[in-house]
């Protein structure tokens, strides 16, 4: 029986009853946060946490939300035996709360559907990870807040079908000639032997992984920019990956049935993959993290 | 107590039970309509009913989702003591279905979850809308698919709250100096004489009113024409209104705090207001309507 928080209290899913007059099933009025545990430990919770604030600042949802869920998604990977399970995530998500139907927000403000759940994952293999991903390029329609992580996600549910569609694993979205995200992973390219990823600005969502990334990158001695990658770049790249809680660093091998570079995982790109790797076992114990 | 439609049936609103892995409250995958009614009569039932399932269509939901909603609307009607009141509506929304958070379409597909309500509405009464409304121009942040009326509304919802922010009605949609809609409304303006409003595209719902209003100037003689209003326009234009299910013909008499024309209702708004009225009340009875 799964265990999921709702509201203040961990309970069995089945037992969580979302009104029909709550503002995430009627406007997508909330925003979300995946946080991913390898043996139990949670990375870069504090970071997701902080997101997770902003988010909610930018929205303007009152209410306590976020300081209590620091214990909470530990005790969600207790409560569902995934303590010591190599890969996991815990999910969570807030909206503005039950109202009748209007577009403005409630007068007087009602208190935030706070909802969270955790879920084994299976990280890709080194074998998978080394046959890479395959991506499509796919307009991006989102709106111009791609910061704020918010469940108002049908373009990026359209696009990852778009992938499925073709047949491949990812999508990449582009407006305007420059590759901004994954449909839900931030993209990156190496170019001349540098890293080059978007500006975090409204295009695209400030990925906790991405900044990992960027770090171990310094750490390693790999140049790294932050500048648009245009599709003239992304066809030039010598590698191309994605970064996320649940890709982690994934290489994308073809785009469009074009292989990038070589057609295999690129050394910077498997350099930084372990690097993450390396981060993620010896993430610091959970009763540290949320600190 | 409100009685309410959930996944086929009528049931007290209480007993509606929204499971937290529905895909409209993680994703905002789902599609809505509001259609109006005047003392009980559905006004523009089938051309509601239509939009509802091309929106269907355009996210590929399945199911036989809008066969029988035509009887659920006007069920929805009697069974909460509307069917004749001066005004209410009547709300449909489907999403996907209810399936663990992936962002990909489920696999296999999920049964549609569909849930409607009706409820009261109290229309501007003539001292109010002699009055007219003031509104605020904001940025469009929406998606690229304005066209699809998606549940994935926090921009919407963003719009109108920054309306009433700034102590004023409605909000004035703008990107690229193009002025396209308010957050829950199609726009018009009258320059030189003829109505002018945005085209038909990806970048505008297709207003069910907008068409009426269409109607109605062709039936009164009313040039009209569909092209983009720019900012240049909304400034030079001797009225403004904008049109909707639950705004009906609304002036905009003040936008930023400057007056349009006159500063009052014009002539060519109040002529379309009075044809639209004039319609809303002879609506086809009910049975009729859905045909």
């Amino acid at each position: 029986m799964e265990t999921v928080y709702f509201n203040g209290e961990l309970m069995p899913k089945s037992e969580v009853r979302i009104s029909p007059d709550d503002r995430g099933f009627l406007f997508a009025d909330g925003v979300y946060e995946v946080t991913p545990a390898y043996q139990g430990r949670l990375l870069g919770l504090e970071a997701h946490l902080d997101r997770f604030a902003r988010g909610l600042g930018a929205l303007r949802i009152e209410g306590d939300t976020t300081a209590a869920l620091a214990g909470v998604c530990e005790r969600l990977l207790e409560a569902n035996g995934l303590d010591d399970e190599d890969g996991a995530y815990v999910y969570l998500q807030a909206t503005r709360g039950v109202a009748p139907r209007g577009h403005a927000f409630p007068v007087p403000s009602v208190t935030p559907t706070v909802y969270g759940f955790a879920r084994r994952i299976a990280w890709w293999s080194a074998e998978r990870w080394e046959r890479g991903a395959r991506a499509v390029v796919v307009p991006d329609v989102r709106w111009a807040r791609a910061d704020i992580k918010s469940i108002a996600l049908l373009p990026n549910v359209l696009a990852q079908q778009a992938a499925v569609d073709a047949g491949v694993d990812d999508a990449i979205l582009v407006r305007d000639g420059i590759a901004r995200e994954g449909s839900h992973a931030n993209l990156f390219a190496v170019l001349q032997g540098a890293l080059v990823t978007h500006p975090c600005n409204h295009e695209i969502l400030a990925g906790i992984t991405r900044a990992f990334v960027l770090d171990i990158a310094r750490d390693l001695g790999i140049p790294a920019v932050e500048r648009p990658i245009s599709l003239q770049d992304l066809d030039a790249a010598e590698e191309v990956f994605l970064t996320g809680t649940t890709t982690e660093v994934r290489p994308i091998v073809e785009i469009d049935g074009r292989p990038v570079g070589s057609g295999r995982p690129g050394p910077l790109t498997h350099a930084l993959y372990l690097g993450y790797r390396q981060l993620a076992q010896s993430a610091l114990p959970p009763t540290l993290v949320g600190g």
